[in-house]
């Protein structure tokens, strides 16, 4: 006899039983606490794991996902399969549906209580582009790029939940026809198309995390907009990089999708020549990319359709990279990709590059064009990949709507 | 009659009343709380709290300043002037008795939980001597260095407290003679002799920190060594700065010079021209210099003495710049001056200009001569300031030995 689900999902929806993505949402007069998103519904894990007598049950009934990632690696599992057996149950239809809420009566909140924020600059076809765009008289990507993950830490403090308005920020930026900077709003305010990953076990001051660790320590992952500035960019950047320029907002999408979601996404990385050090390496587990297609959206127009595939280094070269040094990660640290372009023109991440640089304008659905966002603008990121039952999920969007300068 | 004071502190140790900076210790037993540091003694602060029926008695009590500093400016003063009130009654001797620690009986830990960690180059002389050093092709200081003060978010989970050893960090680096980089032990290890600014007022994202707002949201400053690998550095730098150069450990004071202490070291602005934009100039109360006098001492050597007076943006000037494009602070927040290096080749703040790129070795007490830190030399950093009692405070210094690569 088939077992009938206990909670019925539209399998095309992207958010069915083989994707299971957490998130922390609220209804009004209940504070925040961790949910489960099936379809266009939110399980209230806490209560349910209550029910069942798991003591992870207190983990998840707090404002962030930090205490359950903490558990590690055997917890998340374990609460993953007890609950798609629960899902797998019709018995368990009576258990699972009072504390079932519709998407659209939760509020959304910021998932993870970042620590540390890293953002790499991981795609080929970005690096190339902007190198060329920001220094056109130089070597367009630069000297270090295929022999290290290049990277910066970003801003943890202004990392918000998609849907967060985004005030167009001020800043010192020369205008055209200008010869000194003055200070006022960006002129080229840009999205960027990025893949965060979430840890969830920390590691020791002084103990690198090996390119193999990367299950043992990352939770999941998450869609990133790292909004940016780029008049304020351009000017600020050298020596130390991009500061003022992107620590205004960093929006990241309210669903995390744990790894186990992914195992069919996996794929080859690009071939990388020279071949990286071994701390790079290790054993190989550690050197794979994610097949996820992921769409940049403005204003509902999509405007580019970027490969994730395409990236040059592993996830698990980027944490291996950025704790090469001794450096320690903390539970709810995020690392993200950098944009994600792949080598054709209607693949880049950003709108720098899809503008050329802000010269060559692109065309909305409603006719009119674009170089940089417009105050009233939406930008969304959404990407879906293989999911190990055979179809595709879809990843929690990340959007935001540009608010004018105060 | 005169008041005789209920705790006994030698006026030339630097720690006198004029001065009660905080930090967090813990005895054997007993978990870490916040106390004041009165010469060689260490005050409980929320038991004596407690007992006079004060409600801050309970943020006193944890393990971090972050919860005193949230409740902002108007606690921080009625709180120090209590203290000030109580240690200058005989009467109060035998209240606080049981409360002080001998420093050596303690254990100090971080004193803050760090939010986001900024890290400034705000210094000319060392942007400078730098500049110099990383790009002898090219403009020394960088285009954009006198119309903003640069700077680059560092890795707040690595701060840690003066004391704690530092392990010499690997990475890629290109060896003398070696064409292409190898992975191995840095070897150029540096301090950064710098000052920390400690955020406690939080503001809103949005709503950037106004010039003239410092003392509102700042409490206090401590020390810092931004501990620095430049042959990890210079390979990797280019174009989003520095990162695991800088990222395998941050040093800070465990103690927090409240800003009222230091209301007798603020001095004039070196001038500065081009005139910065109005919001780094406000109405002028942000333009103010600290007359500190660092020292750097290597095994014990005073190798430099950096004049904090000729650091060319103000305090002030920092914050207003990193909130400016509506980033938000957090309680815990650090920012930090950057290497703080004068015009003469004795006040520099690094062994990168003290060795001038490592080209010119110098010599220690005993004979011995060093370009960068070998394995075993302690580093540390101790400043002094005029207090207003009209001697001279002495901050917390911050020190930190070098251990082998593992």
């Amino acid at each position: 006899v088939p077992r009938v689900p206990a909670v019925q999902v539209d399998a095309s929806s992207g958010f069915g039983l083989d994707h299971l993505p957490l998130g922390v949402f609220s209804t009004p007069g209940e504070p925040p606490r961790v949910g489960a998103r099936i379809g266009e519904q939110v399980l209230d894990l806490a209560p349910v794991a209550a029910a069942l007598g798991l003591p992870v049950a207190a983990a998840l009934a707090l404002p962030t996902l930090n205490p359950f990632l903490a558990l590690g690696r055997a917890h998340w599992s374990a609460t993953r399969a007890w609950l798609l057996d629960l899902l797998a149950q019709d018995a368990a239809a009576d258990l699972l549906a009072p504390h079932l809420r519709r998407l659209d009566d939760v509020r959304l909140h910021l998932p993870v209580q970042v620590g540390d924020y890293v953002d790499f600059y991981a795609s080929q076809a970005h690096a190339t582009n902007v190198g060329a765009i920001f220094r056109p008289d130089g070597q367009a990507l630069p000297a270090a790029w295929k022999h290290l993950p290049i990277g910066y830490h970003g801003r943890a403090g202004t990392v918000v939940v998609s849907g967060t308005d985004v005030v167009r920020p001020r800043g010192l930026r020369v205008l055209a026809g200008d010869l000194s900077p003055t200070y006022g709003p960006t002129t080229r305010l840009d999205l960027e198309a990025e893949l965060a990953f979430v840890v969830g076990t920390p590691s020791a001051l002084g103990a690198p995390v090996g390119v193999d660790a990367f299950d043992e320590h990352v939770f999941g992952v998450a869609l990133l907009d790292d909004w940016s500035a780029r008049d304020v960019q351009s000017f600020e950047y050298r020596p130390l990089g991009p500061f003022l320029g992107k620590s205004f907002a960093t929006s990241l999408a309210a669903w995390v999708t744990p790894l186990e979601a992914l195992a069919a996404a996996r794929t080859d990385l690009p071939h990388q020549l020279p071949e990286p050090a071994r701390y790079l390496r290790g054993n190989g587990s550690g050197l794979f990319g994610l097949d996820l297609q992921l769409e940049v959206l403005v204003n509902g127009t999509v405007v580019s359709r970027p490969p994730y595939a395409s990236t040059y280094w592993s996830p698990a070269q980027l944490l291996a990279h950025l704790s090469a040094n001794g450096a320690s990660v903390r539970t709810g640290d995020l690392f993200a990709s950098g944009t994600v372009s792949g080598p054709d023109p209607d693949q880049v991440g950003s709108l720098l590059e899809l503008s050329h640089g802000g010269v060559r304008p692109f065309t909305l659905d409603d006719g009119s064009t674009r170089t940089f966002l417009r105050d009233g603008d939406t930008a969304v990121v959404r990407a879906s990949a293989p999911s190990t039952s055979g179809g595709r999920l879809s990843l929690g969007e990340v959007s935001g709507r540009v608010r004018p300068a105060r």
